[in-house]
């Protein structure tokens, strides 16, 4: 990001980005399947494999390339794939590589979700305002700019397991995007950036309670898809997901200013038990 | 549920979850099932049956595993099945072992609703908060959280046949989803604990009156499907679904805060009865 | 209905339930049809009519089956259905017979209402629970209640021409749904009973001018479809379907509290005329 | 109109309706269309032409029985057809009509719209309504309404021209439905007839300014389809469709009562050039 | 524009119209493609380059003809095609052009957005009148609107390269449709002239920090299509499109007064990379 980028609203909280998201949800055609035969289905399954593994490959540098499918539950599909990459380009490869196989051939996508993993940063950007005004610094000042740039590029750096993640290991997935709402009378965008903090603030501690048992990623979207941001949760027993959304409504920041979309339930399905899966076996 | 996820907010009601739930919405391809020639159709009914049998064995155990089929009226599909099961996995495996059959051919998934039974405790944690209270503890200290967490396990080991409810035998079923309003003025998430059980308690009134001619099970979704509850009725007839849901409308939790989805009328068909249904008698 | 659902709350108006009805909308496919062979139609056309014949039968009897065709104008469809029976149970055989016809290789069904014909008495709950009363009887006694119940029994029997009406014979129908509006401000459930009697009164006189012009049916759908109530209009000109919705959208009940649904304007297609609406001649 | 429907209510505006109208909007079948022979499609095209010069003849008449067709601009659809009748039944005949042809092989219906052509009265229901008072009658009373009658007879027969319009020439088309807001605090049916009058007159003004260049006709759809008008605007320069409806957004009674549907904006297409159209050129 | 179309509000801003805009998003049908030969395949590709090549020439000359193709990620789309031309005939023409090559066999059309590039003139609006008024004329005479049509004509000619501009050829591209809100309390189009001036210049100073990393083009589409703004943004990073949008989400005029529809997210595909792209090379 370019010095000239930095908000001047004070009001704006500063965010970080890292690795950017791609979630496809895909309609299975069980009756095409059905009709393929053993050899055939064979070759199509081992060049599926293939190319999760060449994905999977990436995983393993610094920059991690993830992806991962989940067996979703429910008419939303049947398998979501979830893709972190460097670049949107990256993202859009993915998609043209996945079109090329046979397997795509009984692949209907039905829904996608388009995303920045982003670290918002309420508190620190509070603390970064403060330092730099307590060096005697004038606020939309080249100083004062700088000063903030370089504490950005510092968390930036600090924060780098979190902003380029791993898909957590854990057996189930929820996700759903969401929105802060501005209406006529409540407007998140209109409140002052030390309530909204606060809100913030209070939120984080009922997800910081969940801590063990939900692993949660957070990724922005606002330019890029419909809603502001999608949320991707990851936990063994799926009941905790009711649990952490459910007592986060009665929170202030969700039950007066949240806006949900669809929510989607899925499976972790680990790509070497795809054949199974295709065999009707999760 | 470990001890950390118990909520901190005195708001937030204490719920207890049971059987996983999966309702799906089938259109049936009446033009391609009349195409088929008597000997195969009964190869494919007698695999559609067996599924069923083998689902319904399960029905006999402790954890009952429930399956049960009922024809639609209207647009919105032809067959609605609805699944209680142990697991979302469990769910995941039902909808599996149906894409395998040739039955599923004839099949499209138009809707479906994913869930977790769910018990609302609104009565029972103010009690359980001022019995903790009343031994001298303080709350979100270890042992008022332990003392909460004892009552919890007794409340679930006594509801266990509410919590794991067999499917009701009624003729007609009745479908839909539901919200509590998180609207500007009128925000439910908002209302003080005291208020909202007064109201559910009012609520709850009703539906007792009409306990002996309608069966209701209430299933949780926040955080798995789009709307906060499903709602399941059963009846043998079906009027006293629109009495018992318009006088509801009056009372103020349902007047005020509650949002309904789409709405699914169904008749019950007995597994057995399934091949007089695929000649078209119900 | 059983003395306990009789509602204890005054809010709530006594109604009085009658036919099920259920409106299907058809696609029709005309070109697939433009390909099948005179000899071919004649026996497709022959078994259709058939089946409204048997239908037809029905209706004259006292508790009458009714089933009328209508010619849609527009993109909503081709065709509506519209049937009167018993029961949900005979509605949807009413389905299923249609399902089995060749007839229906050429519809596609794109929409359905399902409810009950319905009789809200405003006017006569309020004099009801004012002669109970004068009687010297408490509300929400087993007393009051036997009265009550008793003067629904008579106003039922008197009413059974309204309850299970014949589909008028006029021209053109108009059918749309609706709601009564639940908002933050304006919430017809929670208007005081002799406000909404008023409101109602003023409402049903508009409806009393047109009486000679419009035959009305109105049927209640909560807890069966996803709107509260349907209403079909019966009319020779179809111009004052507009003029009395239009005027009625004036009066209070319908400016500040109706919301309306999709409408569907058709042509009556007396079962007779189907072979020659075949050939493209209304 | 017999007098029984003449509104009591003062507030209710007395309208006048002409030619009934039907929009339809067509995805065109392309890739179908490109497989056709030259042979073929002579003969496709032909029977279309054919088709529209018979409704053209129509047009000739008094009573003028118009069809135009304009070639959509966007995914909405790829031709529209409008249509002016005097009966629904002539426009349900002419969808019959349209079906029955082979070039309805190529045609997707993907929206529609109906309507009558509508001029609301609001500046004469007041001059009427206050000469008849001034003549001593009393609203409401037989004499009152056989004067009102009277009135709007020789209104009708003196604005024939507007009711029953030919389709202008221009070579742009736009065409939305439009509803008057009904919200909880703004509702324009619980507005006051002169200040309805009084926002109505400014509107009037601003269209009566583009009245050289824009070509308008209003029809009337409540209870007819989903919207309460349809609005067509007709010129040769589409940008000033974006500049009156752009000012009209400002005045009073668009900027706080108007909510519209969707857009759809046409370039005519003389039937004459159907085939050069087919062949890709415009 | 002639002279009687000037607006007589001094509420409604002026503006200046420029290049008509068309957005085309395709789904491309990847498993049909996969079964096309190689030789197929060239004709087919020569054919679509041959037909962008046409497009191109267009835009060398002074009033650009503009076409460009992106790679769409996400399931609203694979292609999206944007077309700028001197008249929505034009544009009309760019369909019709397409859909006769082979190449859209392949395509399917989800989604397209019609508009004419616009600036918007709240500031110079305020000093032409004011101008005028200097000068001694009064509003809404003939000479003061004279004074104002030689003003937007000199605007205009001076303008002209952003009227008709070119396509930017940064990497990636974000559309999205937007409305200003009219709702009960918050009214974008009752509010004072002078206000939303202010709200815009602010709004404009956000967008002018970026202006060396984000290319953007406002078309209007009031009358044209379902939104009342369409707004194109180019640049190298598109995490820039979210900074930019997230800190003009906190400045009023879009806190409280923007709508947005759904955002498409593009990368470049110049046209001679068409070949490798259908090989799933990006």
């Amino acid at each position: 990001m370019e010095e000239s980028q930095l908000s001047e609203l004070p009001g704006v909280p500063l965010t970080l980005e890292g690795s950017c998201v791609l979630h496809q949800m895909f309609h299975f055609d069980w009756n095409a399947w059905k009709g393929v035969s053993f050899e055939q289905r064979h070759g199509i399954e081992t060049g599926a494999v293939e190319l999760f593994g060449r994905w999977e490959e990436g995983s393993k540098q610094e920059h991690p390339n993830q992806s991962a499918v989940f067996s979703l539950i429910g008419h939303k599909g049947d398998l979501i794939l979830i893709h972190f990459r460097e670049s949107f380009q990256a993202l859009n490869q993915v998609e043209l590589d996945l079109a090329q196989t046979a397997f795509y051939d009984y692949l209907e996508l039905k829904h996608s979700y388009v995303s920045v993993v982003e670290l918002g940063l309420y508190e620190s950007s509070r603390k970064t305002w403060e330092a730099a005004s307590a060096k005697g610094l004038e606020p939309n000042t080249p100083e004062f700019r700088a000063e903030v740039e370089a504490s950005l590029e510092r968390a930036s750096a600090a924060m780098a397991p979190r902003l380029y993640p791993a898909i957590p290991e854990a057996k189930y997935l929820c996700f759903y995007p969401m929105d802060r709402l501005r209406a006529e009378a409540k407007n998140w965008y209109m409140v002052p950036f030390a309530e909204r903090q606060r809100m913030m603030h209070e939120h984080g501690l009922i997800g910081r309670r969940y801590g063990d048992v939900v692993k949660q990623i957070i990724s922005g979207s606002i330019g890029m898809d419909d809603w502001e941001w999608g949320v991707d949760l990851f936990a063994q027993d799926p009941v905790v997901f009711k649990k952490l959304i459910y007592e986060m409504r009665f929170d202030e920041v969700s039950a007066v200013y949240a806006l949900f979309g669809q929510f989607f339930l899925g499976v972790r399905l680990p790509i070497e038990n795809l054949t199974h899966w295709l065999a009707g076996k999760l």
